[in-house]
């Protein structure tokens, strides 16, 4: 398996094991479907088992993907067309009964643009938590909400799986959501795709730093993740663009593109748009009977 | 006791009693105590038992006020001076031995200038738990320090005590260090002043919400608070300035300048200056051999 | 006459002088007309001749004063209600006749908070200059809007004036609109009253430096400012809290609290609000047909 | 001649048209000299008729490239020695006598972090004219100098080289310094290569919009351009990856990279690093007898 393309996104790395294959097919363990909803395309992928899990890289469970190209484009109703839609996969993911309290976690970096998608959704969560405990008549409808930025090593010296597990001690939530930017193949997809998926997540990405994973082994509740690619690897943009273009180079001669990424020119834009989304679709599935301008009206 | 007058500072609650009093003389049960240290005067108020704490309404304790008008001034070499002094006297009331970890706290709310003090000055931390635990060869000569900003209750749902405890209790430091602004008597004292004490500090201020409080009943540990006046309550100013001008108004007729403050004009940049000079004198006090031009470079 | 008490506001003024005279009655030279529009009130003040200008020291001319104290209540609708009675006045005293061009200029200093009204409202300003000439078919129902700011005198090392001068005679408006931020006397007024006039201004606030003022003699086209009290002058809050508490005290005595401000709490946050609001608003005003969500689609 | 990778250095045209000759030399009408200055490669080239114009694709005049690969490596010293390396080289291209004016340019978009180095060069650039003129005993030892960020069509409506010839109209500097970001084709020079030309630029790079250029003809004064690599194309990237990897694709094959950027992972830490180096260069070319530490207490 070609380890040198990297993503984190499940519909690119199915796509890329089928490439691989003489079969051109859906390899052993994973399913695949796809289905139009309204102006935007929603694509499951499921990993089923072990082989699965081995051929994707990738934890069992399922991975949701919405791509938002009308989102892009602007056009008219898009913003509240695709957070309907992405809160309407949320719940679908979240087990969460009536009341039962939910803790949002923002992952990355604030400081590094293509790292802050986390973080910027977070300022557009709805936090309740507090209301619903001094002022239960007034905020009884309400879901109880928490949410934390769990920042950096670098910037806090703690591990982002330690700090989210300290908290989610403290506050029981039944549930919590993580946010993360993620790596994808294709620069088509850059801050225009959104994952979700209800297997969990590993800060900073990578498989196999166990110790530093936030689902439900390690916190103990089910744990959805949400995730907006917002770079490609320079070196997988190389190697792609190369082979699209008929030609075969040996990944390791494009090892020099080394700490460089590939993001939309307009990338602080961009990031800002889509946590915007993927706060007020999360505020959308967290509590019910909710409209795009009752979250304007609490936030503001 | 007129409590129509607000502060923070120990030193000013001092001043408070002894004006209000007859004789004119500190109140049973506190001592103080004033030293010249090059260019900055330093008040050291200590609260000995019950007496003290009913006569100034704060928690027995140490309270060392450091003035730092020739900061203000940009005397030459002030900043320099200013954080070794700092410096000083934080390791004086610092209880920690070689080695032992300690973790800093920021209270406040980053998006509300005069709030934002703590939030800052961790932005100016040396933050090397991390890199203690993966490089002791290279690192080990440093303290572990790790670093938080808690956030406020509206933008967590989290009170800042609870989110601290549970981040203390999973990282276990031998400190806590808790960063805070204060609201003081006098304008002349606002970004000028900085107050420690190791009486921990209720984040938010004010006195009796135990169940907020950071000291050492609630984390286990000693807590030392540095505070810094950024504001000045606008009823207070009036009364005081009344005052001053031999006028004795009725303080429920300023009632109505509620919710306003008193800051000085270029207060975003008197906090962030501030700010900075509280995370270098932590530096310099945590780790031992340190220069200003070393932190420099660790930071940037 | 008493000109310890500052304000920039020209309904302050004239109450002040009111208040002054042992008739009570509005001075010569200056009418005053107070409506109430929905759940705003408006005030008008002109300014009829030089008795006038001596009284209120302010330039002939209408200073038309909008109350929006429902705005600040979140009252349903405030925002648009707001915006669509502040261009409705804004109209009244810009004239342009369609297709004419005009130049918006932000002045203060984007870094300090409580001066950052015109920047900020010029963030929400649509800017259709470059899309009229280039796009004449698509862009040719809009009006030639173009926006600057002048930045302040420590960080261009050239005064507002002489910039606004320079732009104004390079692209040739029809009318100029200048965004500032004010001084107030009550602190009641802080972020939720706007002043329009037809008198120009003079950057950095205060009378008589002729040679800053922008203006009809300056500039050679009619000028409309827009004003914001943001802060109150810490020794006029105390005078003035002391008169209404019965006292009289001797200003001079108030000389300390110089340099000092007063602003509401939260005045980073009030003041993106009534930024936005006034961006809005002018928007409304300077083309024809808009609606808020226009705007939000045009800006985003 | 290959136009398909895009490059505003200088140093990397000239090497690409010898790499695309058989004899592998410079083009005529060209010459380049390279010296090693301390730790830092020095590279001078300089076009010097119409045939070197046609080679290179830019206007005849001298191109001075500075690779700043220590600095990267943080280095002891590096910033200072770097710093003065550069206003060494500021000073040999900017023909300013003593106590002649200057005004400091910054091109681009502060809000787009790749297209701020401009912007946040001229935060670094010590503002003297107004000091010079109101206290010329104090600030007499300075150069009259001053600063402006010509913002960017889209939010302003006008074009920067309209802006920047206004204000030059109105200031009457002797020479002018224009900052911006530039693109290479090396990954490798982003964020630590500065180039400097007394050819003037054209905000917005690409050669033939001759009304936009800011230089000597449409300016009347000396024009010198400050640049950093910020970005590289990532069809630029592409193709050179593949070329060095012994493949020769059709560069049409890489058309769907369009709009995407390649830059390093901090890319807002760097950006910020190489600004404040270029502004305090500037300072101390513009200046005598300045050290960093006073730049520092200048801007502080």
């Amino acid at each position: 398996m070609d380890r040198s393309i990297r993503t984190d996104l499940a519909l690119e790395a199915e796509a890329l094991r089928r490439e691989e294959r003489p079969d051109g097919r859906t390899p052993e363990g994973v399913s695949t479907a796809c289905v139009r909803r309204g102006s935007f395309a929603v694509t499951t992928v499921r990993v089923l088992d072990a082989r699965g899990e081995a051929a994707l890289g990738k934890p069992q469970g399922t991975y949701v993907t919405i791509e938002l190209d009308s989102l892009i484009r602007r056009e008219e109703n898009a913003f509240s067309e695709a957070s309907a839609l992405l809160a309407e996969e949320l719940r679908g993911l979240l087990p969460l009964r009536p009341g039962e309290p939910c803790l949002v976690v923002g992952l990355g970096n604030r400081e590094i643009t293509p790292d802050a998608v986390g973080p910027d959704a977070v300022d557009c969560i709805m936090v309740t938590r507090h209301l619903t405990e001094a002022l239960p008549d007034a905020f009884g409808g309400f879901r109880p909400v928490c949410a934390v930025c769990s920042g950096v090593l670098g910037t806090t010296g703690i591990e982002s799986g330690s700090l989210v597990r300290a908290v989610a001690d403290s506050v029981h939530p039944a549930a919590v959501v993580a946010i993360d930017a993620l790596a994808s193949r294709s620069p088509d997809r850059l801050c225009r795709t959104v994952q979700i998926s209800d297997t969990g997540i590993v800060p900073g990405s990578g498989v196999g730093n166990a110790r530093q994973a936030l689902n439900r082994e390690t916190l103990g509740v089910p744990v959805v993740a949400v995730g907006v690619p917002t770079v490609v690897d320079a070196a997988t943009l190389a190697l792609d663009l190369s082979s699209r273009a008929g030609l075969h180079p040996d990944p390791a001669a494009f090892g020099d593109a080394g700490g460089m990424i590939v993001t939309p020119r307009e990338i602080d834009k961009n990031v800002r748009d889509i946590a915007k989304l993927i706060g007020y679709a999360l505020n959308l599935a967290l509590h019910d009977g909710l409209t795009i301008e009752d979250v304007d009206m609490f936030l503001s």
